[in-house]
């Protein structure tokens, strides 16, 4: 599928993305919402961390009815870790976003993200939602995009067009988060939208079918923020019918195709990450196994630090498939760096370790381990852990 | 306990160190023999990680006898993911050891560390054994501790003298590893030797006991070397008569306090790190809860990171532990950072932070997180992960 990696026009859909002070850097953009023009079907994913930010509460309970009207996201605060206090201030910044749009309340989720144990100035707030309800249009998705940045260093956007029904639909999703949770910074935030007309039990289906292909599938870290969310929400202005099982499948791929693409961008800028490296495992004895191998070695920091250092190392590799639970025979795994066989027969070949280290220098390369075991496997996006990761991280104290 | 951190002499226990030739750098110390008057009682415990290295295989197999009489270890070369060849190499050196010792080829145990996939030089090794045979010495016992060392900065030993059936013994005990798998080198080692005349079984069940809070209760950076080995070998030279329940516990105590000894000079020695930090979890549902809670806190990068920054980012261990698996109340839950109270009833406490962030900046500090829902603990010893984690690991190509 073509996925379009800049700003798209959906449909039935307006965004806005404006300065309303609630991050330190005068003028910066802080708070974006996206608007429906009628009621949608929407559905979402949330973070499963047992500490939860108040909007995360919120956003799960307006959620259980399958209606969305609007998304009001801040950065600059997370609104996490705030007892009481921030679970009412999570509800009364979605009563004034739904004034301002003459909407009901309960048709708003919230999400925040930003610094930890913190409320946000609330006056602030509502003349932000003021200006950017005023300042609504539908080519100002990359404002949106723009104004829930934190620490990433580029606004993420992935669009596709799909027929469904006999009519074009447009999927687009914008994305944000390079940390799990970043300085004092949290999440991982994304919200597709498309003109599609979907249910929101197939919307639901949409994001369960995405999500281990594409944000489950991804580390920059191995850390879960308290404020991760996925929305989507379908407007229904493309006109289409009711979804035949060929249609629901061609929207279940868009969906995919979308979060998929944002997935990658949130790796390709991931907190100090000079590369994007795919892990993939292959020839497990099961699928669990398959996956806690490739998430064991994406997530090494001697892995990740070997690969900053383009140095194929081969031990690092199989000491964190070894430590990972799943099963493993020294003697049978054969292991690619880049395309270059670099362990086979229970030995290391030495001879290749010149040319995997060339491949290793590039910006994206690929670790393939095969088990030879099985037939289940397993891909997971990560990066290398990098000099500006322990600055980015250390150096910005609270 | 009183814990001496300098070398110790054992009766019955002579000790080497030797230039062997087998690290890069000229005349440093690679070979160590420890070599005991006549045939111990011995446990051991090793790596268990899918992958281990063909010493560790031999050592397992060795110890089934529970006879031990000397041990070989060398640094500068792992003799990992070797296949056949380092199977044959590890066997053939612990050969030589014998000839040169006069005892049979099943009493000595080898270990290896350095890098990953390459045989050492059969020849240099046994010129090293010859002349660690001739340089035996009672006093020797800080050379074997500097030639097992890789990235180590320091030698690291540890002894205690305790009262076993009527009898004054000293168990002993050096250590190596500083990553659980170091630049292209690896592993853990740590050997303990004792005059105390005590049974297989009693050795096994010291180790047993000794393990859950010194060797298993640390983290540089949460990854198994496959090489690491814990041998524990007791010649009886003190004379005490068989233990009676009363001298186990005594003759645990001291293992464990040696080995306790042992394991916070690793992390204190950790790959980079500037700080030691104790990771307390009370107050947990259940101990798996507990020790999935520090570990989960103790490996995150984010929080490894805020440690070097003496960044008090209560946001991020509330992070970690709520996407530990451990059942975790945010209303619930207080938290601790070197003695500062940060955190409590859902709350972060703004006005404590600059005091946790001055303990913080101290080398030494403890971060306890009381869940209140229960009655389980447990505690984990962890560094701080700064740039020269990532300098060491990433900077060292093979």
């Amino acid at each position: 599928m073509n996925v379009d990696l800049g700003p798209a026009r959906v449909p039935g859909f307006r965004f806005a993305g404006v300065s309303a002070g609630l991050k330190k850097a005068s003028g910066a953009l802080d708070l974006g919402l996206i608007a429906a023009d009628r009621v949608c079907a929407a559905a979402s994913v949330n973070s499963a961390n047992k500490v939860k930010a108040a909007p995360v509460y919120v956003t799960i309970d307006r959620l259980r009815s399958g209606r969305l009207q609007a998304v009001v996201a801040n950065s600059g605060c997370a609104n996490s870790f705030t007892g009481k206090p921030g679970l009412r201030l999570a509800i009364e910044s979605c009563k004034v976003v739904a004034r301002e749009m003459g909407i009901a309340p309960e048709l708003v989720a919230p999400s925040s993200t930003g610094v930890i144990g913190h409320l946000y100035d609330f006056d602030k707030f509502s003349a932000g939602v003021r200006a950017a309800v005023a300042s609504l249009s539908s080519d100002a998705m990359e404002n949106f995009a723009r104004a829930i940045m934190t620490t990433d260093t580029r606004p993420k956007m992935a669009s596709v067009r799909a027929r469904i029904g006999g009519k074009t639909v447009t999927v687009a999703g914008i994305a944000k988060g390079s940390g799990m949770i970043a300085p004092h910074m949290a999440t991982m935030l994304a919200y597709v939208v498309t003109d599609a007309a979907a249910a929101a039990p197939t919307l639901r289906g949409a994001l369960k079918a995405a999500l281990p292909s594409s944000f489950n599938a991804i580390t920059v870290d191995g850390d879960m923020s308290t404020n991760d969310s996925v929305v989507l929400m379908a407007g229904g202005a493309a006109g289409n019918g009711a979804m035949n099982p060929r249609d629901v499948d061609a929207f279940n791929g868009a969906v995919r195709a979308v979060c998929e693409a944002l997935a990658t961008e949130l790796v390709r800028d991931g907190e100090g990450a000079t590369k994007l490296v795919t892990i993939k495992v292959i020839g497990a004895r099961s699928p669990g196994d398959a996956e806690r191998c490739a998430r064991q070695i994406a997530n090494s920091p001697l892995v990740k630090t070997a690969f900053f250092g383009c140095d194929p190392n081969v031990g690092r590799i199989l000491m964190a498939a070894g430590s990972s639970g799943a099963a493993v025979d020294s003697e049978k795994l054969v292991l690619h760096i880049g395309g270059v066989k670099v362990a086979a027969r229970g030995m290391l070949m030495v001879d290749a370790l010149e040319a995997a280290a060339a491949r290793m220098r590039e910006r994206e390369f690929e670790v393939r381990l095969d088990l030879r075991l099985g037939r289940a496997a397993a891909t997971i996006l990560t990066c290398d852990l990098s000099y500006d990761y322990v600055k980015i991280n250390a150096e910005y104290t609270t």
